[in-house]
C-alpha cells in the first residue's frame, strides 16, 4: 500500500485554519451565551454592533444590478481596461506617483503578493518582513521555497525599529543582491501601525542607498490591504507620492485589495501595481504577471471589477460609496479609540495602534492566554508574539471592556 | 538605467493572448458588417443565435436573490463545507466512484489544474498529454519550470491513438518512476472528442500496469471542463466509475468547473477532487490543496459556491436548473450536428467530434487559412496544426453554411 503521492515539496505539517478555529469557538459561546455576552474579537471583516457582517449597500446594489453578462463573462486575462484604470485611482487618489505605473487584476490581495514572490524572488531567497506578520506571508515564501528573514518592529520606545530594518535589509542585499521587501502599511495587520512620512523618508534612504550598486535588485512590496479603513479622508496615501523618480533598480508594486475598502472578501479581487521610473521595467513587470496569472488562475472575478468601474465612473455613485465607508471608517475609529483609551486605564501595554483593524497585546505566552480569555468569554486570535483583538469586530461598547478582562486575564495566568 | 527586475524565471516572450486578438476583429466586423453577415466563431462561451452570451437565468436569479453576507463572506480555505459536498454530487451524479474521495474549492477548472501541475510533479518533469491540446495546459506547466510532452491523439482511423498514448506514458514512466496525464474528456477542447468506456478500459490497463511496480506513482488528471455539456443526459459520465478500486499508487485527480455548467465563467469556481483508494493519499491531496490555496489566491469566490449548494439542495430549483441547462445543451447538439452533416456535405475533413463546445479542422498552414477566412467574414482560432470552430458561439443556421466556406478557403491557398 502506497501512502504517499504528493511530490516532496508540497507535503507540509497537516494543520487547519487557527483563526478559524477559534473563530469556531467564539461562535458556539455565542449560541450558549447570547451575542451580547460574548466578545467575539477574532474575524477580520467589519462586523456590525449586532455582530453582523457589514456588506455596503452601495456595492452590492451596484453588484445586483449589473446585468448578468457583466458577471458571467470572462475577464480579459489582465484584468478589463476600465477596471485596471479605475483601480489606480481608488488606490492612489490625488497621491499617484510620478512615474509609469502598470496593473493587473489579482484575486484579493494574497493573489498579487503571490505575482511579487514568484517573480521577483528566486528559490531560496529570503523575504524581508517584520516580526509582527500575517501568518499568510510565510505561507506564501514557503509555498514556492523561499524563507522569510524578520526584522523587529518596534523599538523600546514603540517606534518603528528602523536599526533592526536597515540590519537586516543590508544583510540580504549583501548575500542576495535581489531583495524583495514587504511592508504592510497604513493600518498593519495584526498591530494597526502605519508608518509615517518620516519613516518612509528613512526607509526609502536605505534603499536607495543599496541602489547605487547597479548589481543590486531592490523590490519594495507595499500591502496596502488596509489602505481604505486609514485614516480620516485619503491623507494616509500620501507616501504614494514618494514612490515618483526612483531608481530604476528600485521596483514598486502596490497591493490593492477590494476585500475591506468594498465588503468584497468573498469576491476575490485586487490588484498588483508595478511602479518604476523605467517603463521597460513595468512592461516586463506586466507580462510577468500575465503569463503568472494565466498559469494559475486564469483571469479575475468579472462582476467586481465591473462594480468598482461603475462607481468610479457615476460621480453620484462614487459619492454615495464615499459616504457609507466614512460611516463605518468613524465606527472604527471610535472603535479603536475606545480599546486604547481603555488600555491606558486599565494599565494594558498594547503596541502601538495608529488605524485599521487591529491591536495587538504582546505576551510572552499567547495560547495560555487565549485560553485564559475563553473563559471570560472573549475570543482572540493568538500570535507568536501576543495576541490579536480585531476592533473591526467588536462594539465600541466592548472595545471599552476588554481590555481590563485582558489585564486581568493576564494577570490570572502569571 | 536597469532594463529588468523581474527574477530570470519569470520572464516570457511578450504576447497577447491570440484567442482574444481574432475576436476582437470579429467583434470590429460584426459592428462594420453586422451580427447576421458575420460568423463568430472564436468564443468559447455559449452564446445565442443573437449573439448574446447565455447567461443561466436559474443561475442568476439565485446568485442575485442570495443575502449580500453569502456573497460577500470569506469562504473558508477549503472551500464551504456544503459546496465540497454539492460538487461531488454536481460532478459524478450517479456515477461516483466507490473510492475515497476528497474536494477542494479552486478558481475555475484552471486552479485546479495548477494544483496537480504543482503539488503532483518535480521541477524539470514532462506532463503527458495529447498533441490537439489546449494552449494553456502549456502555460501552466512552463511557468513552474515544468514542460509538456505530447502523444497522437487521433490514429489513422481517427480513433484514440493507443499507440502512441502507450509509447509516451511508458516512457515517462521509466524516466520520471512519476508521471501526471492530464486527459480532456468528455468534450475535449478542441476537438470535441469523448473517450469512449473501451478507450477508458485501455487507458487505466496501461496505468495499472505501470502500478504494479511500486516505485512508480501515476497521476491521473480528468479535466472535465466540459462535462455538462457532454450527452444527452448523464451518461457521458459513466467512467467514472472505473476509478473505483484503482491501485493506491494510481492517484485520479478530477478538476470541475462552475464555468460552463453555471455559465459562471467570470466567477471564478471549481474544484479539484482527489479519488484513492487509500484514504490517506485523499487526505495528503487536501492538506496540499489547502496549503497552495492558502499561498496563491487564499480562497474562492464565496457567492458562486452558495448558488451550487442553494439549486443542489432544493429539489425544484435543481429540476428548473437541469431543464435549462438541457435547452442549451439541445442548441449546442443541434449545432454541432449541423456542423458535421455539412463537413461531410461539403467533403470537409474534421477531427473526429462527439460532443461539447468545439470542432477542430486539421490544416498544415493554420494562420494562412484563419486569415482567408476572415476575408469571408469567418472568425477561427488558429491552433498548432489547424482551427478551432466554436459551435458553442455560434447559430445551428451559421454552423450549416460554415464548413463550404472553409472548404472554398482552404482550396484558395493551395
Amino acid at each position: 500500500m502506497i501512502n504517499s503521492m504528493a511530490a516532496q515539496h508540497a507535503i507540509w505539517p497537516r494543520k487547519g485554519d487557527v483563526i478559524f478555529e477559534i473563530a469556531g469557538r467564539a461562535k458556539e459561546a455565542i449560541e450558549i451565551y447570547g451575542q451580547e455576552k460574548v466578545i467575539n474579537s477574532t474575524i477580520g471583516a467589519l462586523i456590525d454592533d449586532d455582530g453582523k457582517l457589514i456588506c455596503m449597500d452601495t456595492v452590492y446594489k451596484e453588484l445586483k444590478s449589473l446585468p448578468n453578462e457583466k458577471i458571467a463573462a470572462y475577464s480579459a486575462l489582465e484584468g478589463q481596461p476600465d477596471f485596471l484604470e479605475a483601480v489606480q485611482t481608488a488606490c492612489f487618489r490625488e497621491y499617484r506617483p510620478k512615474s509609469h505605473i502598470k496593473a493587473t487584476a489579482t484575486p484579493g490581495g494574497t493573489g498579487s503578493i503571490k505575482h511579487a514572490v514568484w517573480n521577483y524572488t528566486n528559490e531560496g531567497d529570503e523575504v524581508l518582513i517584520c516580526d509582527w506578520y500575517w501568518a499568510p506571508y510565510e505561507t506564501i515564501t514557503e509555498e514556492v521555497g523561499r524563507k522569510i528573514r524578520t526584522y523587529q518592529l518596534f523599538n523600546d520606545k514603540g517606534e518603528f525599529n528602523i536599526e533592526s530594518f536597515k540590519e537586516n535589509f543590508e544583510y540580504l542585499v549583501k548575500k542576495q543582491k535581489r531583495v524583495l521587501t514587504i511592508i504592510n502599511t497604513p493600518a498593519h495587520n495584526p498591530t494597526g501601525y502605519s508608518l509615517s512620512d518620516v519613516e518612509w523618508d528613512k526607509v526609502l534612504e536605505i534603499m536607495k542607498n543599496a541602489c547605487i550598486n547597479e548589481d543590486n535588485k531592490i523590490i519594495l512590496y507595499v500591502d496596502a490591504a488596509y489602505l481604505d479603513f486609514a485614516g480620516e479622508v485619503f491623507e494616509k496615501r500620501e507616501f504614494f507620492t514618494k514612490f515618483s523618480e526612483l531608481p530604476s533598480n528600485l521596483f514598486v508594486i502596490v497591493g490593492y485589495s477590494m476585500s475591506k475598502g468594498y465588503t468584497m472578501y468573498g469576491l476575490r479581487s485586487g490588484a498588483a501595481i508595478g511602479i518604476s521610473s523605467n517603463k521597460e521595467i513595468t512592461e516586463e513587470f506586466f507580462y510577468s504577471c500575465l503569463h503568472s496569472g494565466r498559469a494559475t488562475w486564469s483571469n479575475g472575478a468579472r462582476g467586481a471589477m465591473e462594480v468598482m468601474t461603475a462607481i468610479a465612473s457615476d460621480p453620484k455613485k462614487l459619492i454615495a460609496y464615499e459616504e457609507e465607508k466614512s460611516k463605518y471608517k468613524k465606527m472604527l475609529i471610535a472603535r479603536g479609540k475606545a480599546f486604547v483609551e481603555s488600555s491606558k486605564e486599565a494599565k494594558l501595554e498594547i503596541l502601538p495602534y495608529k488605524d485599521g483593524f487591529f491591536i495587538s497585546i504582546p505576551h510572552e505566552n499567547p495560547k495560555a492566554l487565549m485560553e485564559e480569555l475563553v473563559k471570560h468569554n472573549l475570543f482572540a486570535v493568538s500570535l507568536k508574539k501576543g495576541i490579536r483583538f480585531a476592533v473591526c469586530a467588536v462594539s465600541e461598547e466592548k472595545c471599552k471592556k476588554a481590555p481590563a478582562i485582558i489585564k486581568k486575564a493576564m494577570e490570572a495566568i502569571k
